[in-house]
């Protein structure tokens, strides 16, 4: 195929809607960026195609990728300069990127399935970093799956997408409204587990139950009274020291790691 | 005190030197954004000096730390719009800015009594919103201090001081050589616990000397394998799932929960 030369061509175009929430709604699509979280992509078969600027990449960094997606059936475009930078891709200097499926499941869909199970429930989060990181380390403990409870950031976000390090299409992720979400952790006995500086229960003490929601509040101002006063437990992270508080990822990453231990090392045993 | 105006006077000057670190290093002050980390600072008796801009400024928002920047004693220069503009002050739009001490420490400054003392290093860290992060989970978890081991980010810079949320100005803060480093810890007899994705201790299981320092590697590319086998005791945080690892920042405040945990509820009982 020869190289797309115009900044109108359809590909640079598609890539360029996928920077807002409007354009990723309409093609289903999510923009990915850098050789890694492509890699996942195509692992986890979400990868629509890629496109690459022979001017710009690095080729021995880009071509396994490049060849393992044409094995697989992939589209690989190939950008002049030009055309590249239509793409408005500015934070990578990798010069490759592609688009990728976007799956936003409903609660309903989410298995319960399991002697314990542990949920991520992202509560009007709104830096993207903070978003993509909470789903990483969701990855790594093992939960079922993130849920983006409010108006959070979008969690096909490019930028949530970076910072979740592949996680975006390893795990299941989910989106609902408060209610939803309540009625849902109602209906399928799933304990609500709200980190809250004003909590009660102190984490290392807390007893796990087998379903459970780990719910992260907002970074600037937490969980509104009347959402933290709907769960089950309300938990606090002891801090000895004088910081007011934690940033909202290292508080999810830490109470990520104590449901995670309760599994490997709780009475029950295995998981 | 009239308004400054002009872009040239000795006040926006400072305060553009001081994005550098060459201008922070020349004049021994940080620069601080925003009225929590300028708080911070004044409570801390780090404060230098405010400037901010009534035509920017929200005055129900600012007002009460300039009265009380006043009531101690700290210059308060009021700018017009445009010589605020030449502060080259991009990131917040709260009109109002601060210069606070710079206090970075010799390892020999910093103290090791007590029964239980937690430092948290951290090596080659590169992203000032990590090593913020970090700082602020060592202020939250009352470690003794951070250091910055080798090519760090500066810890005093913006990005730094912000993501920090004030901690800057309550933690005691050093800076270090690995050489120097090695030889602190060895004298002190301060353990090094490496967080490490090859370690085979798990955090869990992990016997916490008296003294210890936290180590934390590079967001890219860990601890070097000739650092991390100088350590003490490597460090494995169990994750059972797929992400191959944890943002650095996150894993910084699992470990510093898990050596707060073993100091309130321990065989030692007390700190």
């Amino acid at each position: 195929m020869p190289a797309i030369e115009s900044p109108q061509n359809r590909i640079p175009k598609l890539l360029r809607a996928l920077h807002t929430k409007k354009g990723r709604a309409e093609h289903g699509l999510a923009l990915v960026e850098g050789p890694n979280g492509l890699a996942d992509a195509l692992a986890a078969k979400r990868l629509a195609f890629l496109a690459w600027c022979p001017d710009v990449a690095d080729e021995a960094v880009v071509q396994p990728l490049l060849r393992k997606a044409e094995r697989g059936g992939i589209p690989v475009h190939e950008l002049t300069r030009k055309a590249f930078a239509a793409t408005a891709d500015t934070a990578t200097p990798t010069g490759l990127l592609g688009a990728a499926g976007v799956h936003l499941l409903r609660l309903t869909e989410l298995s319960l399935a399991g002697k314990s199970v542990t949920f991520l429930a992202l509560h009007e989060i709104r830096d993207p970093g903070n978003a993509g990181t909470m789903i990483r380390s969701a990855d790594a403990f093992g939960a079922r799956a993130v849920i983006a409870v409010g108006g959070c950031v979008d969690l096909y976000d490019p930028k949530v997408v970076r910072a979740t390090a592949g996680a975006t299409f390893r795990l299941p992720l989910a989106e609902a409204t408060w209610d939803e979400f309540r009625a849902w952790t109602k209906a399928g006995e799933v304990s609500i587990i709200a980190a809250d500086l004003a909590g009660k229960t102190s984490l290392p003490q807390l007893q796990w139950p087998a379903r459970s929601a780990i719910l992260i509040g907002n970074e600037a101002h937490g969980l509104p009274p009347e959402v933290a006063s709907r769960a089950g437990v309300r938990v606090k992270i002891p801090m000895p020291g004088r910081a007011e508080s934690l940033n909202a990822a290292v508080a999810a990453g830490i109470m990520l790691y104590a449901a995670n231990n309760r599994i490997s090392q709780g009475p029950d045993g295995e998981k």
